[in-house]
């Protein structure tokens, strides 16, 4: 049986390959924008038919645009619960919208850095990624995607307010500005609260690896904005680049730093712990593997370990999940069949031969 | 500074060769009597001059025995903490001979397989070992010790009750048999207690590594008689032989059966994490090294595991203790230091070059 997504389990996404600036320390930049269409209700009181629609016209408009065109178009509410879970994992659509009902659907572009959800909480959102901290470059390309789809699309825009949205979080600027960032050492010296202090202060969220409601997994947090109404997109923009990520970043290294005067040999045996678990385990969930690799990220970072490949690290973090497993073993599999399935893939990957 | 021991740290005793029948599971056989000399009170109300007197005449008999003439002698009382710990770990001499009071002294063969203690609990106590499961070889020796002594000393001896000991529980045949055994798979599978009751059947008491009052470590366990009077040697030592030792022998090959018929995954995935640890870790405790090191042994000896030699894994069960590691160092170590040089001792050890 194949499926349109073969293709994407082997690559790698553009803002996994662990390099644009500050990546030892931060991950990824999303930026997504929330729109919807005049003329058609909220989703949350459209009908069927009303849906279909909004989804038909919003792929017409991104096949239509110039710098659009060669977009990957999946019919989401046609595919079968492994593949959505696949574009979940791969961070192209969100839980809500591999989980949902209706027509929806997500086009993307092969590299993965932009990716459009049709019919998710709003018509459309825009979602554009990015390795290391590349917030004016994520900005000014979902501001072309936005403007490009603009000429086809009316979109739902209050002069007062703003961009209207289904839920009232979103109005005005729609924006969502997210930095995923890698704080093991910080995990280590029990100071995440430092961080989830200064993004407070900031009026700024701190969450789990796959958003809203998700625990954070193997020192991996997102930083998001909360406000849309009232800041500008340059504003909001802004408060990332030039205070929050720049302090939690300062954070961080300051950690690592104290971390290797006060604490090396436990910080080595945890960093080489993580790899001989990595290498030998049999069994292994994801929570694990998460939290080993983590460990094994930072080592590489700090120079405490040289003989492992960190994008090989990078790869393993997206296929060692469930759904990329399956495909992987081109099988279903249970639970206990995956952390067979994923121990052996992590050995195999991270041979030391 | 030198010590007497400075050989003894290096060498392996015979007992831990890991051969001799039933080795997979029997570890080792020890035989120890209890005896006292006429003319003097047992130890509990002995003066300084008599237990002097004690020591001095155990060490002539000694050394007037043909067969006992090349055992190395050594005062307790003048040996630094270090070096009686070492003796400790090694089984030399029991954890109460190492921190009591007094005159007291050892003398052992250099190979390890029989030690004479003076002034423990008892004025005499001679103790011999082997591999394996041998119990009429450790008991023949024994005896020939014991007759040899009995040539120059008077022992206390009771027609009616036998040999006198310092604690009615010794009375009678003074003598002690312990089995260390290795029961990783019972462990594992929640059976232990079954072994437990089938000691209990046979009066025997079921025991961590160093005797009494200790916990079970690394899934060894000594299984010894606690009866003395009203059974001879022979019989003692038979209910070993045919009964007991035999009865745990099976259950734990049942176990190791079932693990790898049922739980191939778990048992492996077990036994390669003790490996991945043991060769990276840089912080070990003794408790962690002891159950690591016990999974390895069990994995060799089912075959899931041949890139480890087996002896560098049972001199590793003796190196790796607080007095071993500080001996091989050559210094005095704190409770972190010992764990480096532990993890560092280990990896060095079992590394895959």
């Amino acid at each position: 049986m194949s499926s349109p997504l073969d293709d994407v389990v082997r690559r790698g996404g553009e803002w996994l390959r662990g390099v644009g600036p500050m990546h030892e320390i931060v991950i990824s930049t999303r930026v997504r924008l929330a729109r919807n269409i005049r003329g058609y209700p909220f989703l949350w009181r459209a009908g069927a038919e009303q849906r279909q629609d909004v989804a038909e016209t919003v792929q017409a408009a991104i096949q239509k645009a110039p710098r659009l065109s060669d977009l990957v178009h999946l019919d989401v509410e046609a595919l079968d619960e492994l593949d959505r879970t696949l574009l979940v994992e791969r961070h192209l659509i969100s839980r809500q919208h591999a989980e949902g009902t209706g027509a929806r659907r997500v086009a993307f572009h092969t590299t993965e850095v932009a990716s459009l959800m049709t019919n998710e909480e709003d018509h459309l959102r825009i979602q554009v990624m990015r390795s290391g901290l590349q917030l004016d470059e994520a900005w000014e390309q979902i501001n072309e995607i936005d403007d490009a789809l603009d000429q086809n699309i009316d979109f739902e825009f209050d002069p007062q307010f703003g961009y209207l949205t289904a839920c009232p979080t979103n109005v005005g600027t729609g924006i969502r500005v997210s930095v995923m960032v890698h704080l093991p050492a910080l995990k280590l010296t029990n100071e995440v609260e430092k961080v989830a202090q200064a993004a407070r202060d900031m009026k700024l969220a701190i969450r789990g690896l796959y958003g809203e409601g998700t625990e954070a997994l193997g020192d991996f947090f997102q930083i998001s904005n909360q406000i849309t109404l009232g800041r500008s997109e340059v504003e909001i923009i802004d408060d990332f680049r030039r205070v929050v990520i720049p302090k939690i970043v300062d954070y961080e290294h300051a950690a690592r730093k104290a971390l290797m005067k006060d604490r090396l040999h436990a910080l080595d045996d945890k960093i080489w712990r993580a790899v001989g678990t990595l290498r030998n385990a049999r069994l292994m969930s994801s929570n694990e593997a998460m939290q080993c690799l983590s460990h094994v990220r930072m080592g590489v970072h700090i120079g405490r370990l040289s003989s492992i490949d960190l994008q090989t690290v990078n790869e393993l973090f997206i296929q060692m999940q469930p759904a990329h497993l399956q495909k992987l073993q081109g099988d279903r599999l249970n639970g206990e069949q995956r952390s067979i399935a994923r121990a052996a893939l992590i050995r195999s990957r991270l041979s030391s031969n």
